[in-house]
């Protein structure tokens, strides 16, 4: 047996109910593929930081340093402003383990209906690759004349060719190994300094990787086609803030933010992956144990997938599919009465 | 008669081809409605710019000034780079005139189906009302260290109290009138200085309205929803970048980018408003007359109504909601086989 050492961040919220299912998942994963699972579970969260003061402790990336990957439920709770949970926790983990890579896969799957008219189950099957350490969220900026009728905030935008160049390089890869195309989101007509500096990269990058055949459009109206014209893409390569919009766009046109997954990762293995589904803690439905645990269990299988258990990862997200397909077994978010546990 | 002088400037590409046909609406409108106009013309396009090194001339604003309202084409050719067109002409027109709103309303017409399965007509009828000169679109910033490995580019948005608040009230005040509620636009979860603030400012501009009704969502959220639920939206108020991105967003969901329209409003008329299709210039199928005018002409109507004449205005979209209703009359875009002149 190959042991892996998971850390269990459930967080707030559904997170406490999905992370548990995708453990059974992972468990029942390991006793076919010959794989050992240590799992410890850390409680970091809004609650802590109510009780504690602080969402994770001091140390907390140095505890989490000796994993081999995390499997993250959701952070986010009433009354916690959203920059206090998430720089409290999840931006830090992104950034300090160099996770550069915010990896969403989006398909309409058989028996999950697209809002969209024009999209049936396997037409969409695309991947956002999101920068995911720079670029629009930072901390560098702040507030001039608070309270003054002059007031002014500034937000700095930082985009680096090293963060830029090594993000596109996994995008360009992924399309290469999909056998498929890439679209970069753009900005630069409107944002004239970093976007076109990113435009500059993708091209310079697109020149290492001529096999791959590749486009770029601005984010409206990329936004705009991804309602349009789903089918066309394939590996979506963004920004920061334009991947996180992107991909929850995405995953709504697939029909349910429920199923998103997200792999946070650091390309070179020098430091943890996270993955966590896209959605948020759900305080509205938290406690009443049915929250669609599927974001959570794909997750789970990206993360096997990382580990280097590619079967194992397929076999999960197989089971995701038939369980879809033929079954009735839905949470109420897809429309259906089952539970989480089910 | 009351008399208005307007400033054409069709631009580029198709752009010379849908303000001829919302000139000749706004002539028609005149004969019946009692009003009388005078143009003039602007050749001020990409084609000047490659023929004269500039988009417009220099003292283009003051030229522009005496106008009451400006109707533009679009902007954008092919081997001119976009942030040049663009900054040559669309944003100093939008800055310099102080056209702080940009007002983008979005409908599902009958006759043109909706993308999403659940929308139909009548049922989205929404309007964005999109921060114009500040906020994520700016010229400070730059580059460092061009060509090196350690090259990065910085981009800084500027939010001010004045900027916002005008902005704001501008939103609160459309709510109230169509009897509506009202969505903010943040992401200060993600964008952690200017956002919070604007969340704050959205604050205290609902306790001065306190008959609208109002939420907030994140970008991603909202851009999600509104693939899963546009109904729900009525005023959705938002920073530059984002409401460019959800203006694109909600015009594919109705169905057409072609027939969507925006106002660049100075409320305060110090300044000429300026009225233009949400599409681009579409070299692809410029010269063959097959645009589509209706975005060129529901703006048309937009500035009727800035001008003082909404029963005039409302006219223009009656007509454009028949035609598409009761006609087979539509361009290729919508699937038909119209021309421009049809
Ligand atoms: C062309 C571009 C700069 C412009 C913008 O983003 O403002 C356009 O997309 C628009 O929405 O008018
Ligand atoms: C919660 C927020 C900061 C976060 C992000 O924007 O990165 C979330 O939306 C996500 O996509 O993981």
């Amino acid at each position: 047996t190959t042991n892996h050492r998971i850390a269990l961040i459930p967080g707030d919220g559904i997170g406490n109910e999905v992370i548990p299912a995708a453990r059974r998942v992972l468990d029942a994963v390991a006793a076919r593929h010959g794989l050992g699972f240590t799992y410890e579970t850390f409680d970091w969260s809004c609650e802590r930081y109510l009780s504690q003061g602080a969402m994770m402790p001091e140390d907390g990336l140095d505890r989490l340093r000796g994993h081999d990957a995390i499997l993250l439920g959701a952070v986010g709770y009433p009354g916690v402003p959203d920059h206090v949970s998430l720089w409290g926790l999840l931006i830090p983990i992104r950034r300090g383990f160099q996770q550069y890579v915010n990896l969403r896969p989006i398909r309409v799957f058989e028996g999950v209906p697209s809002p969209l008219r024009g999209a049936g189950p396997g037409d969409v099957d695309l991947v956002v690759v999101r920068e995911n350490v720079e670029g629009e969220y930072g901390e560098i900026g702040g507030r001039l004349g608070r309270g003054l009728p002059e007031e002014m905030a500034v937000q700095e935008a930082v985009f680096t060719r090293k963060g830029v160049t090594r993000v596109l390089d996994y995008a360009f890869s992924l399309a290469e190994r999909r056998g498929g195309r890439l679209t970069s989101a753009t900005k630069s007509n409107g944002i004239v300094h970093t976007m076109p500096f990113w435009d500059e990269l993708v091209a310079e990058r697109a020149a290492a990787h001529p096999e791959v055949a590749w486009d770029q459009e601005h984010i409206d109206a990329l936004a705009a086609k991804f309602v349009l014209d789903p089918q066309r893409f394939d590996v979506v390569v963004a920004s920061n803030l334009f991947g996180d919009i992107l991909s929850d766009l995405a995953a709504a046109v697939a029909g349910s933010i429920g199923i998103a997954p997200a792999a946070n990762l650091n390309p070179e293995r020098d430091f943890p992956s996270m993955f966590e589904p896209v959605h948020g803690s759900a305080p509205d439905i938290a406690g009443r144990g049915i929250a669609n645990p599927l974001g959570a269990i794909w997750s789970a299988a990206m993360l096997l997938d990382h580990l280097g258990h590619p079967e194992a990862a397929t076999r999960v997200t197989d089971a995701i599919a038939t369980v879809l397909a033929k079954t009735p077994v839905r949470t109420p978010d897809l429309g259906g009465t089952a539970t989480t546990e089910d």
